[in-house]
């Protein structure tokens, strides 16, 4: 097996290998999770805990539906009503949970890399739900899986990434994992939403959707969000649907086939078209869901042999 | 099997042979639960999403662990702290969910005939657990269950519905329920809380609770909504409890063997009064609670049958 | 056996041998707690019930992994909003979520007492989870098997309690326990912090941190309740410190071998140095941490045991 890592931090420390070992995974839980019997005994006798400090219905939900079908105990802590706010540093908050044995920790926060120093204190494997601005990589895996299945390959493929680039976590972990499978990367957006080093990530820059679009094979749309307009960022929704919204008339640069993909939860009428969006033929935002899912019992699935195996083989590393 | 529904929305589409199956399914269950190991794999394997959008200790409890009793993986989603706030409708917060494959969604819904759209979009089975002032179909299969079991049957019984008719869907799926099985039932309380076409239902109207409660069999209090009351619809608690509220004085006009049926949470000394609350010898209220999660188990027994069945069969309408 | 109890409502009921029966146990779940698989099938069929009128991250967490390793079904009850926001009593909410068949009821309660009443009306076994200024008997059980497994021993140490006495339920049963088990305990706090009658429980009480911990075995501090200060009990953070939090300089005053205990959450700074919060050599508050889920096992496992035992013999008590 490819797939070494100890935690799932980030998408930038992964190699191709281990990223095509994660997705062929799961494939089989996709088969697995439209048969009759959603149920697995990989993770039987382990102990996976949720802690979310920013609320995510979608996210927290794969995540312990993923869990839960794999035959772990799953605890959700409510971060929000928790010790935190008692004054507890995070740390500490990691620290105590750690001492009660979990072997997987799901963890998002707001912080960019806060989730990177929590994974040097426990000694179980963590996943990054979604850091700041940093990484969220089983969404860029999923993303992947989605569009493989879609294409065939995840290769010599032109995704556009359009909206709010400058600060999102998605971009940056599907930018990362785009670039590692040699694909070409498009950023679309207004100039005050792209990041100003976009350039050395080997990506194209556009501020026009049509120019963008040209072409496209895979059109991956991003949640505006809402809190940051009006602040000199961007005009107003109506202007913003005008310019970067995606509709028919702007999709129709884009290759025939392309694919349109959200990572949820969806705007429409303002980064989207409710009829793009509901359209069976490009829309494969459903099939996103799905594969988040399968993806994220992969990488709990993968993590798990990997903490089994240190266990027994050196327990200095993680006991 | 008589029960062929895919989904649980209401007690209107429901026949008497349907309603007789689940209750006579409930009676195995509430075996089960009495037993020293409360444990059945019926829904192993299967996935139960718990959507409240309305906060409900007791029925989100009552299907929570008539779930986890039965094998499932159960998920409750805090719909208050969710994606809703973010502006998703709910028909994409219930694709989103329905797209991790789940096979029961248990949904509560502050709209009328919200549950029924959604269940229109998803490929599981639904169940409504109370949507605005529509139905609430588990609520009135328990207090069957109850009834059939004090009273040996569950026809030509004087049932009186007492208190605040017009806002309740508890009311509404009991006057449906206790219709289809052949009892007469008579609705109290002040004209202002009784719904303008209650005849159409086939029921007697009083306004005096003595006259009401005559001869009945079976006197089934309603919550009053506080935040209802010095609306104008009614004047205060302690001039509703004197007019309507149930106390030994009243009760000694129903018959001697009478039972006392109260969905819960109580108002003690607005709509009953304690001392009845808490007489084992007329009082079924405790009972009722234990009946429903029998009938939840016995109503998620059934459609999970039903859903394997048309899975296995066609897949073309779940799958 | 010799545990009997049906409820875990506090220390001051149990014997000698009570104590230890559990401690011992604990010791067989520490050890599962460890291994690669951490699950047994003791509770399995039995459905435990968290019902936490307080938030408490860390104590919730500790019970339900407890509960699912050990197999049983857990529901988590978010009292705040709950029913007894509609203006149900205390005692009706326990009376409905009896009526579901819970074996296990772990209760939490701002009110002193209120968790003793509560056991009165339900027909399953109640844990005491922290009731007001009470008692909190799985934090002085998991102390106690933190100071047996450093010290080797249980009797004969002097044990030295710091900080906000008066106010605490872990220092009211942590001096009930380990007068119980022949040790000396010695109170040190602010005269305002200490209970009037504190001589009662045969303890010594000190006003000065150097003094008081003057040959000790054992240094446990508490948290200080922050919302308690410049109200007069306490002056500042800084003073508090400066007084009785536990430093280096004070700490050296214990025996060489003194351990340092806390039950979090910790305000460093405030009532303990960070340094010495995290000296490996000193401090066992993880192992409290890790000692506290193997406890909660074991006394659940013990009650577990005698709720099938009385219901297998004489359903009276129990059903």
């Amino acid at each position: 097996m490819t797939f070494r890592a100890r935690h799932l931090l980030g998408i930038e420390p992964l190699k191709p290998d281990e990223i095509r070992t994660v997705l062929d995974l799961s494939e089989h839980y996709v088969d697995l999770n439209r048969s009759p019997e959603k149920h697995a005994d990989v993770l039987r006798g382990m102990t996976q805990i949720n802690m979310f400090f920013e609320a995510s219905t979608r996210t927290q939900a794969s995540f312990e539906i993923a869990g839960k079908r794999l035959g772990a105990d799953v605890m959700n802590m409510a971060m929000q009503a928790s010790s935190i706010k008692k004054g507890e540093t995070l740390i500490d908050t990691a620290l105590t949970l750690n001492a009660m044995h979990p072997d997987l920790l799901v963890v998002r926060q707001p912080n960019s890399g806060a989730v990177d120093l929590l994974a040097q204190k426990v000694n179980c494997a963590v996943l990054n739900a979604g850091d700041g601005r940093h990484e969220h990589p089983t969404q860029a895996l999923l993303d992947a899986l989605t569009i493989r299945r879609a294409k065939g390959r995840l290769q010599r493929l032109t995704v556009a990434i359009c909206g709010d680039i400058a600060h999102s976590r998605v971009a940056r972990s599907n930018i990362l994992l785009l670039g590692k499978m040699e694909n070409r990367v498009r950023l679309i957006g207004p100039p005050t939403l792209i990041p100003a080093r976009a350039a050395d990530f080997g990506v194209e820059v556009y501020d026009d959707m049509r120019a963008g679009l040209e072409g496209a094979d895979v059109v991956m749309m991003l949640r505006l969000q809402k809190e940051r307009m009006d602040g000199g960022f961007i005009p107003s929704e109506r202007e913003y649907f005008h310019r970067y919204g995606l509709d028919a008339e702007k999709l129709a640069y884009a290759k025939d086939d392309a694919i349109v993909m959200h990572p949820g939860p969806m705007n429409r009428g303002v980064e989207i078209d409710g009829t793009i969006a509901d359209d069976i033929n490009r829309s494969v935002i459903q099939e996103q869901v799905e594969m988040g899912v399968a993806v994220r019992m992969a990488a709990m699935d993968l993590l798990a042999q990997n903490l089994r195996a240190a266990r027994a083989g050196d327990g200095g590393i993680y006991v």
